[in-house]
C-alpha cells in the first residue's frame, strides 16, 4: 500500500504526535493522550459551556483541526474508520466539564451515536451536566418525514461553527442546545462521489466505479447513495444536485444561503472553485444569494475524489457566529463581507 | 476523465469566477481578468514595493491564494501547467506597480523565466521600476556549486512570505531584493512522489511508478528526480531526505530551522503530519529545533500523491516576517510560539 506512515499500530498516534507538536492551539488531554483539547482550557474561569466531538480517524483535518478559541473544546479521536469506545469519549467529557455543563457533538453514524449515548449516561452517573446533540444533514440517507434518521455530513461543520462562536460568547447550555437544533433543522447536504480512496486499514480502493459514472449522495464512509450521474460538464450535475437540496428544503426568492463546498480528499482546488461557482450561479437564478462560503478539503475520507455541496438557512444570529473569529489549527476565516460581493 | 469541470476552454476562468466571488481580499485586474489583484491596492497611498508573481494553473492553492494582505499584490495566471505570456505578466507589472517599484518573483522554471525576463525589460522600456528575482530550492535539479540553476519548489513559499510581510512594513525595493536573496541562499527542498496525478489536458496519469517504489527528487511537472526508494515506514523515508538536505547545506547542533511539509494534492493530512513529525525527531536529533511549520497541501499538482520537506534556517528577521500576520483566501497563520514547544 502507498500510504506514507509507519505501521498500522502507530499511524494514528504518530499522527497526533505531529499534531500537537505543530500547533499551540491545541495539546494532548491529561486523561488520554488520545483526547485533544485546547492549549488553554477555560473551563471554570470563565463558566463557558464546553463542546466536543468523538469521530473515527482518517477524515482529517476534521475533527482535530477545529479545536481551540471560539471553536471545540476537545476531540475525542477514535481509530481509523472507528468510533471512540464509550469510555475513551467519557475521559473527554470528563476532562473539559465545568460548571456551565457540556454539549456532547455526535455526527449521526451508528458506532458514534450508541458510544456517544453510552458515555453520556456514564458521565451524568458521575454528577456530570451533559448533553448529546446528534447532527444530521444528507438528505440522501433518509426522506424529509424522517430526516432525524439522517446521517451526519459536511454540513455539520455549521453547527460545529456557529455553536462554537455562541457558547465563546457565554450563552446558557439550553440555550446552545436549542440553536444548535434550529441549525440542524435548516441545514442540507448532498455528496457526490467520483474516484474512490484507498483504505489504510486494507490497502484496497473503497469502492468501485466505471469510468464514466459518478455515485450521488455517498457518504462519508462509502455508505451507498441515491443513484448514479453520467460524467459531464460540472454545471449539469451541481443543477441537479441543487435542485435536489432545494426540493429537500425550500429556499424562497430573496433568501440567502451559507456554503459549504467540502472536498473529499482528492478533489483539486480548481474543482471546488468551479463547483461553488456554479452553484452560485444556480442559486442566483432562483434570486437566492450565496453567502460567506467555506471551500476546501476538510472532511475527507482519505484520497477520495468528490465533494458535497451543503446550504444553510441562516438566521442573522446564525450568520454573525458563522463568521465570527475563531483560532484553531485548520478551521478558515469565513468573512460575511462575502454578502456583500454577491449581491 | 474524470475531472469536475465544464471544459477545458472554460476551466481557468470558471475556476478563477469561483475565485473572485468566493474571496473579498481579491479582484480581477482591470488590464486583464487573468490577473489576480489584491482588492484594495495599496501601490501610492503607502509607497508600498509590490511583490507579484505569475504561473501556470493547476497546483492551487498557490499562487493566487496567496494575494493579499501581508503577501502578494497580484498573481498573473496561465494556463494549465504554462507559464502566462510576457503580455499576460506585463500586464500584471503595469497594473500593480507604482513609486517604489515591483519585485516579480519567478519560480525557475524554463518558460516562467523566459516570459518573465521578457516582460521585465518590456516594463522597463515603459518606465516602471521593476527587478526579477528568481526562486530555486529544489536540491535534486543541480548540485550545490551549480544551485542557480536548480528549480523552484515549495521552498520559495518562505520567500513570498518574507517578502510579503517586509514589503508590507514599507522596506525599500533593494532592500527586500537583498532579503529574497539571502532567504534562497538559506533554502533547500527535496520531494518524494508516490502516485500520478491526472493532468486536465489529456485526462492521463502524468508518470507510472511500480507499486512499491517512490520517485525521490521529482518536480511539481513530473520532471525527473535522482532515484527511486522502496515503499516502507515513513521513517526511514524521512531520515533519508534530511540526511540529503542537511548534506546539501549543512546546519549545526543548536540550530533552528523552519519548515514546510508540502503535500502535492492526493497525500492526506495524516500523513503529512506524521512526515513533520519524523522530520521534527530527525532534526532533534541532531541537536536541530525545527520551527514555526507549515504543513499542508499548498503547491498542489492535480491529485498527485507525494509531498516534500523543505528547511530553512532563518536570522530573527527572517522569523518575525514568516510569522507576522497576513490576509489571504489560503495563507496559514503560522505562530512562532512553536519554538517553545519543541524546545
Amino acid at each position: 500500500m502507498k500510504k506514507l506512515f509507519n505501521s498500522q499500530e502507530t499511524m494514528v498516534d504518530d499522527m497526533l504526535d505531529g499534531f500537537v507538536s505543530a500547533y499551540p492551539q491545541v495539546q494532548r488531554g491529561a486523561r488520554d493522550p488520545r483526547v485533544i483539547v485546547r492549549a488553554k482550557n477555560k473551563k471554570d474561569a470563565d463558566k463557558k459551556v464546553m463542546l466536543l466531538i468523538g469521530n473515527g480517524s482518517g477524515h482529517e483535518p476534521i475533527a482535530m483541526g477545529f479545536v481551540g478559541q471560539g471553536l471545540l473544546d476537545a476531540n475525542v479521536v477514535g481509530d481509523v474508520f472507528a468510533a471512540p469506545s464509550a469510555d475513551l469519549i467519557l475521559d473527554g467529557i470528563t476532562e473539559v466539564s465545568g460548571e456551565a455543563g457540556t454539549i456532547l457533538l455526535i455526527s449521526q453514524h451508528s458506532g458514534d451515536m450508541i458510544n456517544g449515548r453510552a458515555a453520556t449516561m456514564l458521565a451524568e452517573d458521575d454528577g456530570i451536566k451533559v448533553v448529546a446533540l446528534p447532527m444530521y444533514d444528507d438528505i440522501s440517507a433518509a426522506p424529509p418525514e424522517r430526516r432525524h434518521r439522517r446521517r451526519g455530513a459536511p454540513g455539520t461543520m455549521f453547527i460545529y461553527k456557529i455553536l462554537g462562536a455562541a457558547a465563546e460568547e457565554g450563552r446558557s447550555l439550553e440555550a446552545l442546545v436549542a440553536l444548535g437544533q434550529e441549525v440542524r433543522e435548516r441545514t442540507v447536504t448532498l455528496a457526490a462521489a467520483v474516484t474512490p480512496g484507498v483504505s489504510p486499514l486494507t490497502g484496497k480502493p473503497m469502492f468501485s466505479l466505471p469510468d464514466d459514472e459518478i455515485f450521488l449522495g455517498m457518504g462519508v464512509h462509502g455508505e451507498p447513495g441515491i443513484g448514479r450521474a453520467k460524467v459531464g460538464p460540472v454545471s449539469g450535475l451541481v443543477d441537479q444536485m441543487v435542485e435536489k437540496l432545494l426540493a429537500d428544503r425550500p429556499l424562497s426568492s430573496g433568501a440567502k444561503a451559507c456554503v459549504i463546498i467540502n472536498g473529499m480528499g482528492g478533489t483539486t482546488q480548481m474543482e471546488l472553485l468551479t463547483i461553488w461557482n456554479e452553484t452560485r450561479v444556480k442559486l442566483a437564478s432562483k434570486g437566492i444569494s450565496a453567502i460567506a462560503p467555506m471551500i476546501g478539503s476538510y472532511v475527507t475520507t482519505q484520497e477520495m475524489g468528490g465533494f458535497s455541496i451543503s446550504l444553510l438557512e441562516p438566521t442573522d444570529d446564525m450568520l454573525a457566529c458563522w463568521c465570527a473569529p475563531s483560532d484553531t489549527p485548520h478551521f478558515p476565516a469565513i468573512d460575511c463581507a462575502y454578502e456583500d460581493l454577491n449581491s
